[in-house]
């Protein structure tokens, strides 16, 4: 039998502004045997995160910054090739925060599920039914508290974030606005995920007056993925009461924080009681069985749209991410690692 | 019988900048007579407000800006002298929201109070035990939900608000942290209001390394009178599920919104979850009868300092108001328009 290795993604330097093929690095390593208490999986799917770019330099993160030679954060979908941990068995399929790796070698710690069953297709648990999804869903439930019937804007909503909390808001009978960049997504998100309306800021003259022409009794919720003058845009525009959930910055995690416009807006948060609350959906690992299975009820009656963006092979991981910060990405980003077994 | 007139201070013309004593203007007209379901009193101090200057131009405030002719905002305490309501009797004192009158004639409507004993100064019922005082009790207590043992920044620390959430914090046994202007105001909430340390502005090099000595194992609330610079220097301190209550902007109010440096770290809310909330105390009015015992009951054991600054005369309003942007005011700001009654 030929000596299995494992391959890994790792930081290659720290990455200033935009991220470019020289920060990451490739490597391959001989795989240690698996030990009593451990299991091995063949990675299937891996996904690409925005966030992760906030681990990339010095910072501020949900978690420390990693150091070169560090494995790229991501999520994945493996198989159990070999167990001798009592609670998984060989064929298993699971979701699990590993980073950029071909082979999982677990003692089944750290972010790490079984996938229950098949009913949605496999690369979902990284994206609708995983991370982006959840975010969504705890977003809107827990953070933002959301309301039946209120009026919503989410910015990046062609994202899988994005797009999932409008579906989400929708099943509320919220009545829901996306911004998003080009006509093409715009269009998708009134056509197949059912927004009320969608603004292309690239063609906005003025944002915040066409976001206000949407809604015109004003916005109860805000859920942002973008940065800081997308919130300003929007604070005016809040009811009383409104609730700003800090999702992402995709338009921030590369720029030097200082050279940032800031939020300017502060005056409003007294005028209107607004909260403004970011989200990390790692506190809610507890509730993601229950969540999950309500998403899962949703796509399987063909109530929940997603895109996804499919890349071919492992090594094609930093390529698909850098393209996530130049506004090209539409849908969740899934790198195919390995085949995927037969329901 | 002289006809009786009532005076009024009102805004001349819409504010830009620092407030002038020409954007203000003073008003005597006869009394109308008092009717079935009113009641007449005298002024007998008032109060001016940082947060009043938000009114004085167009912009977000948590009530609609004032037009020229319009009476300025400010509470009073004052002394029924003529009553055909029936919940008022002649000699009654009452705390009221009717701006800079000399004359208050009222149907009983909008914030009012019967001030209900003697116990405390009669001018505090527009101090610690009102507007200021309640929101530094609110803001604690039902925006920060502040939790025994707790770290707590409080910038503008010698104001009224400031000095009243930091000496609040401490009966809760908290750590408390303020930053204030000059080594008086600091000295004072060291020596006199029991705070754990005080850090002046003006002398610090850098302010955010200055709270974080004082801080080493981060900040748990943010009570934050002043903006977005004085956030941005603490988010990075704040430990996860931090909390910052806007309660002011007394740093931006005379600043043309587009001007101001903006509220740059919000990475840091995703990164902490942190929590941001603005309040306007209005929303608590229930509850003041039961908050104010509390902070009574404190100030007779002379447990809970407070500093006034008065002036004399209706009509020294203005120049009152003006010196709360110069960083110069200590204390609240007190004009006393008529003579006390005898306890």
């Amino acid at each position: 039998m030929a000596a299995r290795t494992v391959r890994r993604i790792t930081l290659a330097r720290p990455v200033e502004g935009v991220p470019t093929l020289e920060d990451f690095a490739l490597e391959e390593r001989p795989l240690p045997e698996v030990q009593d208490g451990q299991f091995l999986a063949r990675t299937i799917f891996l996904s690409c995160d925005p966030g992760t770019r906030s681990r990339l330099s010095a910072g501020a993160s949900y978690a420390a910054p990693l150091k070169p030679g560090d494995t790229i954060d991501g999520f994945g979908v493996a198989q159990v090739i070999e167990s001798r941990h009592k609670s998984y068995a060989e064929g298993d399929l699971i979701a699990c925060g590993a980073g950029w790796v071909d082979h999982v070698l677990s003692d089944g710690r750290g972010f790490l599920q079984k996938i229950p069953d098949r009913r949605a297709p496999l690369s979902l648990w990284i994206g609708v039914l995983g991370v982006p999804g959840m975010t969504a869903y705890f977003g809107l439930r827990r953070v933002a508290e959301l309301q039946d019937g209120e009026t919503v804007v989410i910015t990046s909503a062609a994202g899988p974030v994005g797009a999932t909390a409008g579906q989400l808001a929708k099943q509320r009978g919220c009545k829901v606005i996306g911004v998003a960049g080009g006509l093409t997504k715009c269009g998708w998100l009134v056509d197949q995920c059912g927004f009320d309306q969608a603004i292309d800021y690239k063609r906005s003259k003025d944002l915040a007056a066409d976001i206000a022409a949407c809604a015109p009794k004003g916005v109860d919720v805000l859920f942002d993925n973008v940065g800081a003058q997308m919130i300003d845009a929007v604070l005016p525009l809040m009811r009383r009461w409104g609730r700003i959930v800090v999702s992402g910055q995709v338009g921030e995690y590369n720029a030097d924080p200082a050279s940032l416009p800031g939020l300017k807006g502060l005056r409003w948060f007294i005028a209107n009681r607004l909260a403004m609350e970011g989200i990390v959906v790692f506190d809610d690992l507890k509730a993601f069985p229950r969540a999950q299975k309500e998403v899962a009820d949703l796509i399987v009656a063909d109530r929940l749209r997603f895109r996804e963006e499919r890349f071919e092979g492992f090594e094609s991981l930093p390529h698909a991410f850098i393209g996530l910060f130049d506004g090209s990405a539409f849908g969740r980003r899934i790198v195919m690692v390995g085949p995927e077994p037969g329901a």
